[in-house]
């Protein structure tokens, strides 16, 4: 490939491995576009992933990239085909930690298998604060230097409080990533509508069964062998957003509610583990109500 | 244990493998009663399971004997601890093939799997018949040598008359467990409440979620990452009835609802027979709503 | 993208649905290359997925193109960059179906679950024949339609024989896949050469673990928690062959080496069924001793 | 039953719950007389499982029983039955925390998981200690509150003061179980004999797959389709010890050794934390080179 106006310098320039992931309506000549400017760059496809969605009609992309190139020259070189094909995208850095708040109440496993996964460096997210509606996880935010806020939510006033806090922690962190670890509470609409498509809930049932409170009660009433987490991107319509991912564990007749709960926990932190690690490397994507997990 | 009038003959008495199951409100010395009457009659306990749910205050008990004794013999054994504890209880021999109705309609993949079990020796049910609204699983009933009749049900009538050939077969051929394998069609309360706790049904998804028509299409609506079926017993409360076993398969973006339908009947196939092993072996008992299954 | 020569006609070209895998040494541009050659045939590409290997250096796509276009014309398109990238490709149909020879010994259960998945639309495969050391699958073949010879191995002499009978049907019948569904014989290392990368077996067991014969009597003297089944290609070297897929079943301290046995039939037939399927799809390629598998 | 010696107390007896598991040569009437110790003491049976090892004729059996008795008592009714058939039996308190050491490394999830569960009161254990030939498991335990010990081993001489402060750490804490969390080094055949059925490890592979060192290495070059982890006790067999529990995480070919390796920590520690569950609650037994766990 002969050398372009993107790449001038004679020195070496430096290698960036990029994230890019675009979503536009489907058509011939995207990929081959696409993949025209990452050869512009002398890029080298590290790993790809596309879906054309019959029932949206709208054409998904993921791309790793690595190239001697800076963001700006690979912007250049994808501005054309971007303009042609109408594409909507974001080019990233490959794993830039996310900029993640973490919401919580009373439970401490999920926010501690994502403390955990994060000082282990297997989960790509940094997380600036944590608003609690209860004081259990302080220590463990002590232990892993997460800022911890403790704010009680104990009536409507607190609650807007609570989520006036949240807006403001988004806008001073800059936050590109919120996550309900077990938080209880419902968020207000407006709260809803102001996250929407960046924010991400642990439900500990297999949605749709069990929607709402005490979903371990419910299993055990209705007497399923299987108990499920689902993590889901939050909307107005509670319980309903799009599903991320979700995982379920066997179980039997002795089992009650409280040891239901127990096991379930495990599925519940590996669950929301899971969701926010590929949501942290742009693998999830919104196709309607639904979504494209590009694993 | 000295010897005791219920086994007075002097020849080597034939050994039976028993089950023994027993349902009763719960209190100390069942087991100990129970297996008094094993140690008169000379009986090896060869499997054991017992349950006392503390949702109902009932105790469940499933035995697996081998005794020197005969059926009468072991009954006037239990027949003191029986009237003492109130017990309902069931003994028959192990392995004993369950005679067993299948009710059908167009799908093929249950019924195939369930008649080819059975002739590998891997399900203890014999099937007098098949019943069917479509024409399309003759064949394999054929080369099965499983009797087959096809019923059309397109209205009111021709649905009654169906049903009251299932009465009817039931008496003819003495059936103890009538399976809807895939039968499409909803039964008359009447006939829920005549096969009450001896009819099972595979529904084709992870219920409680999607329940009524067209599961897979709702699944795939919803957007859920995992596809299951549940085996259940059927009421008159459509897919509400308790269940016996649950299974999930895991599934992405990319399956149409078509695919899902391909995917989930192996999922359906393993979840019914599964559950149909289970009943045919005496190890499926009701606790109110929910079932205690003896694996 | 211009007109090209490929598709000069006025006359709206016939669709058809291509698979084209390929393989080459990795490299930049392979993908806008192919992806060119697509446009230039006015396809839409409808599933697409890629592998660099660090192993061995080389890359490995799979696409599935709808095109207005014959094969001729693809081809023509494809050379260029094929010539320029050194690749190795293979254009096919989508969903063609594969002539497959299936080899069995006794054991029905897998060569059941391939007939049945075959006649109801799920498995694309053609069966022009079976070939078995014993008589018992007969009356399957008989009522699925497919040709069955049933030829003893007792001895050396006979094992020649019935491998010089699997050349001669490849050949009679142009078989591009050989499918051993519990074969019990061993093949020479000449008959494994001559099929080498077209000859799927389903070993009993969770590879590398108990190899050999009597893998569940293993399993069982081992007091393993999990059994498994794992389908792989067949070479010289036995059961070392690169592994196509595996699956596990759930089993504990009760079970049999019997009971093993009959349990993880299951496991067996679904795993064949999965390799063999993905096969037929064009979806699995050789990366030295490992296989890339495009699911 | 009638008031026993056992129970002269005029005043209502305190409640306790107790684990009884015991082994004896299989033969009839072990049920019927231990169930009338149970009666004796006035106790109710709240779990039971049984199970007769047709590998090794042995019968074993575990009860838990709540009884207005105290352990002395319950010991006297059981007397005449454990000496009429040789019983070998243990008495103990139900959900007594049992006093585990646990060794380890550099890796941290392992013991990350299992202070993290025994915190939660998910986990049966009380930690007296942690040794480690690496110190990054420092700050977890201060975190924890439980003491902690560094000892590098760089040689035959450091290893074996190693292994001698290990036995006075067990003398010392009267420690009844040793778990191995990812402790790399291998025991001596003096240190494995010594803990005989009391030291649990867990290994990085699903044996017997990919024995000894680097097995993610070993599963990455075999191109397996699932990756797992083994609990087992130690043997001075290395990694054939009796297998407790194993769980497999399904991988595909675009996973390097490093990936498989951050993937299958999950398993290891879910593997081990279950295995050390169950053996804290005296579920597991042994039977010759197998494990009896009744779950």
């Amino acid at each position: 490939m002969a050398s372009t106006p993107l790449t001038p310098s004679p020195a070496p320039a430096e290698h960036t491995e990029f994230v890019l992931t675009l979503v536009c309506a489907d058509g011939p000549g995207i990929v081959h576009g696409v993949t025209g400017a990452v050869v512009a760059v002398g890029g080298n496809i590290t790993e790809s992933q596309q879906f054309a969605s019959s029932e949206t009609g709208r054409f998904y992309m993921r791309l790793q990239v690595d190239a001697p190139a800076t963001a700006e020259e690979f912007e250049a070189a994808l501005a054309p085909v971007v303009a042609r094909h109408r594409i909507e995208h974001v080019l990233d850095r490959a794993r830039r930690p996310l900029r993640t708040l973490i919401l919580a109440s009373k439970a401490t496993h999920a926010v501690n298998d994502l403390l955990y996964q994060r000082s282990s460096g297997h989960l790509p997210i940094d997380v600036p604060l944590i608003l609690a509606n209860h004081d259990t996880i302080a220590p463990l935010a002590g232990f892993y230097g997460v800022p911890f806020e403790h704010r009680p939510v104990s009536g409507p006033e607190e609650k807007a409080a609570f989520e006036a806090r949240v807006l403001e922690a988004i806008a001073e962190h800059d936050i590109e990533l919120v996550v309900l670890a077990r938080y209880m509470q419902i968020l207000s609409p407006e709260l809803c509508a102001a996250l929407a498509g960046r924010c991400i809930n642990i439900h500990h049932s297999f949605l749709p069964g069990f929607k709402g409170a005490n979903p371990y009660r419910q299993a055990y009433a209705r007497g399923v062998k299987q108990i499920g987490a689902t993590a889901h991107f939050v909307t107005t319509d509670l319980d309903e957003g799009p599903i991320i991912e979700q995982n379920v564990i066997r179980v039997d007749h002795t089992r009650s509610p409280r040891e239901l709960m127990a096991i379930g926990q495990d599925a519940e932190s590996r669950t929301l583990r899971q969701a926010v690690t590929w949501y942290a490397q742009s693998r999830v994507l919104l196709d309607g109500t639904r979504t494209v997990v590009f694993r």
